[in-house]
């Protein structure tokens, strides 16, 4: 996970520069770090910190050294994004939470990523719009293919239903009150001695109630559904293109009205593949003669549009430039 | 669409630097330019490709200034994006391909963004990967909500259905060689005098039949779908979660076996959002508490999995700092 | 219900014929008779069962009724078909169960007509079929759209879940040994007092877990689904096409194979609407002038086959008879 | 297609009773007539038509024997359900319709069962409600697994495609003016020398357009859809639970508001079990024994909704006439 956020850092996302890599094996940060101007590498989290161009820090190590990285950051004033979990012992995120507060300004960041997921965002548009009244209950469901080897009981709660956790609290602007867990004779496909899957359910303090399948040895895909039943309707995402809203007689999605908001990503990929191939010196994508043969199409179109009859197309020979691909 | 790319040059994509803006109304280009370090206003296309720092030039000006823009492009070795069509009129657009074969190397590319859309993508790698036999039909289907002020029956061709032309060369890896349309009397929603929608019937040169059908004011929705029908089965996008694939017997998509596939944009915006509020001071998203409440919640979770009881959640005051929101 | 089933005894299956109905309200019981030859009526059921012609029993009194009427029809060797509940107090039901298992053989049958819904046979199948291995959950969902006047907390579980409680005992083939059940706040939609929503969770004799969310002043729909989720794969009913069926890799519908599994239904309704025009000396449905201008047409698509050309169709002038209707 | 239809007359439908069938083969008459009480068999049609009791005629003969079978029960003055083709050659066609016209009643309907079907009847019934507004378009698409033996290009119009002409002319109240049959390269899975597939458009006489995909040898599944893209929305069928409707801005089914239009069509099935079970001496479906069961769970579960705890459901044994399924 840290050398996908190192990558992202340098070359998916705008405005940022890898100053910094910290690892105890340094090996292994010289690895993430290669082929990055002017980055520096750390054995030592805190060593990384001070490094020179260091004005914020993505923490992505493993659980239990957060509490240090984010004290540290928090002491140098750094703004900080920490993957999840924060602090794994609730005590020790209550010191994490209970130092920001001291310092007086927010400087983390917790890498719940779900809050960043197109379809949970316009679920949460849709709750938070009102059109569907006050939610009742949230039925979710969270399966993976299979576990990584160690995986325990308890990680099903805490690695896995922990994203499910901060939804709900998200969702619902509601904080959790309490939990029951029930546990099915587990499934052939799990583990020995592995309580997969589990039904966990948790009370808020909105009176509202959330069920949670987790499966982590499911074996038939990587799936994650939440529907929202709500006082005027139902809203799901997850299996369906975008939200599923069922309101008064009616079940369906919301159509885009512009071509904008359907395309949006592809601008942004076509224009990023360009930059990066034009970095390498290469030219990929559609060809001149792409663009030519579609305007001689399109010409034809037009001629047929008007006559009422079919109309060949007529292309000059391709330049071998142009080979045979498209 | 041109202050659009400036800005998704600027700050949606890594990798580029806006050197120069040209528009011959200089004010406009100022207003694109705003903001931007370094970068210089035209209002001659040709004295922007020669403004220090100039490497590649994306071409976003209306279809009748595209070729001098290409050639003079091409003069100074610059790779090149420019926006569809690349030259309206077929002679011209041949013009520009002779002059980049003459060059000897690819300098451009047409911006064909439906190449890059994620579905299109998927859809594109069904066909190629021979799983659903030899395509012989596309069934497409291309809705807008309204056509903008002064669109012509021909535009319905040349503009829109322009999109279509060029992924049925795209998906099918054929030329189109004949066109028929046909017009149904035309909706009362359409401007008078509008044929639309209009239907529109392409053969190619693999002997595959394309049909589309184009409604630009059909007050709906914007709706852009493809199915391709294959002597071994069928695969739709547009409409569905991903490709809809028919084959012997099933109907269904793809699911993802992995949480990096479905949530690989979450985590890109997730950072990105991380970077951008940094950069102004500021911090958003997921709190320290929120971090802390997953792992108070998370461990009643366990101490409930391993009793078996309706377990409460214990969670400290929360401080001021993190108001109410969530 | 009652009224309900003597015409659809009457006059929507075959094979049967009524020969006596029974109500306190006797003035009830000749409406529901009215018009069905040779039928005899009665305020008592006991005197309807030993009524001329009666061969077998369909009890949809009230439930506080039917045991008495079950003991009855057992005395007398009568098959019943008993609507839901069988008896509402599981002293009386096991009352009836020990009648009926002294006589030696079994004459009733209860109506839980999911038993019978298409889809939930199919769902049945695929669970048997052993291909998508042992359920280990199911996930439940009924909702109403508004309760009747004097529903009350209770009725949700006897009267509405209990459709899911023989759905999942006959879906599993397994008992159900232990329940609890959840009370999120009510919805402002339930009548004040009413725990609606509630949410229900069955343990059974196998291992498995079965949540039902019954909701019955939803307000949007009557929605009834069911998800198993086993080992191998998880299967779907009541939101899709059929069974949505999701195993290694992808989610889908089985597609028919053949015209006749499609147009089943069609067929015999096509058939029994024929059948009850004629009886009352009228024809419906497509006319001779229907089968005259399909004909017409096809000629005309087959020219055009030939010939590769557009070809216009020639009527004959319609005749009067068959107005302007088709 | 006559076996069935005699065994539907029998025992499908109520209200009907096979008096005679005939057959040029008389064995395969005696096979079908098989066990049905009172019943003639015949080598010619005349001699049916004038066995005593038979007051209508079903007509499943091949095509060309339908003319001369229409034009005798039109002399006896019989209502007739004939199978598609009514007549195979329109000039015969015109025959009947004009015979039927001289006579001056209605006496002939004709076999198209998709206007039977409840999709196409939802799909018809949103179309006259004038929700959508005028239907600009249908795209059908209409697929078989394979062709029998002997299917020739023609019979793709002729046999397959008459739906689609007869679904089309009422769906639309127009009638077919024009045709064109476009035949891209055919599949590798058709028959040698069989052009499969073809796409046929059809124009109407209300301006509006219909096109057909008809693929008799797609390999993969029977498929039958028809989207009407209508002035202000569209509608569509045949893939979708029940008809999936596009308005301003959702995409989305009716969601049904009671339970006896989603189990409308369980409840007949259920009753004729039981009847069917019944004449034979025979109780199938659910038992006394699940009756009692979900008694004792319900039961169980409310005192579980009254003390907000799990709550043991205990059944007395379980008699051995129940044995062990359910």
């Amino acid at each position: 996970m840290g050398a996908d956020h190192v990558r992202r850092l340098d070359r998916g996302v705008s405005g940022a520069r890898v100053a910094a890599v910290a690892d105890p094996d340094t090996g292994r940060a010289e690895e993430a770090a290669a082929g990055i101007e002017g980055v520096t590498v750390h054995a030592e989290a805190e060593a990384a910190l001070d490094a020179p161009g260091v004005e914020a820090v993505l923490i992505a190590s493993p659980g239990p050294a957060h509490e240090e990285a984010l004290l540290a950051a928090f002491a140098r004033g750094l703004p900080v994004l920490c993957e999840k979990p924060m602090v794994p012992d609730s005590d020790g995120a209550l010191r994490v939470v209970e130092a920001e507060a001291r310092g007086g300004r927010r400087l983390a960041q917790v890498g719940f990523m779900r809050r960043y997921d197109a379809e949970y965002r316009r679920l949460k548009r849709v709750l938070d719009g009102g059109r569907v009244g006050r939610p009742l209950m949230l039925h979710c469901v969270h399966r993976n293919v299979s576990s990584p080897p160690g995986f325990t009981s308890a990680m099903l709660i805490d690695s896995s239903v922990s994203h499910e956790i901060d939804a709900a609290r998200w969702l619902l602007g509601q904080e959790l009150t309490a939990v029951t867990v029930l546990r099915p004779r587990p499934s052939a496909g799990a583990p020995q001695g592995l309580l997969d899957p589990q039904f966990v359910l948790f009370e808020t303090d909105g009176g509202a109630l959330v069920d949670v399948e987790i499966f982590v040895n499911c074996g038939f895909g990587y799936q994650v559904r939440c529907e929202a039943v709500c006082e005027h309707g139902s809203a799901r995402v997850g299996e369906d293109n975008g939200v599923l809203l069922t309101t008064a007689g009616t079940a369906g999605a919301e159509v885009p009205q512009d071509y904008l908001v359907r395309f949006a990503d592809a601008y942004d990929r076509e224009v990023q593949a360009w930059v990066d191939a034009t970095r390498q010196g290469r030219v990929t994508g559609p060809t001149a003669w792409d663009g030519y043969a579609a305007s001689a199409v399109a010409e034809a179109g037009i001629r047929a549009l008007e006559s009422g009859r079919r109309t060949p197309v007529d292309l000059a020979p391709r330049p071998a430039l142009y080979g045979t691909s498209r």
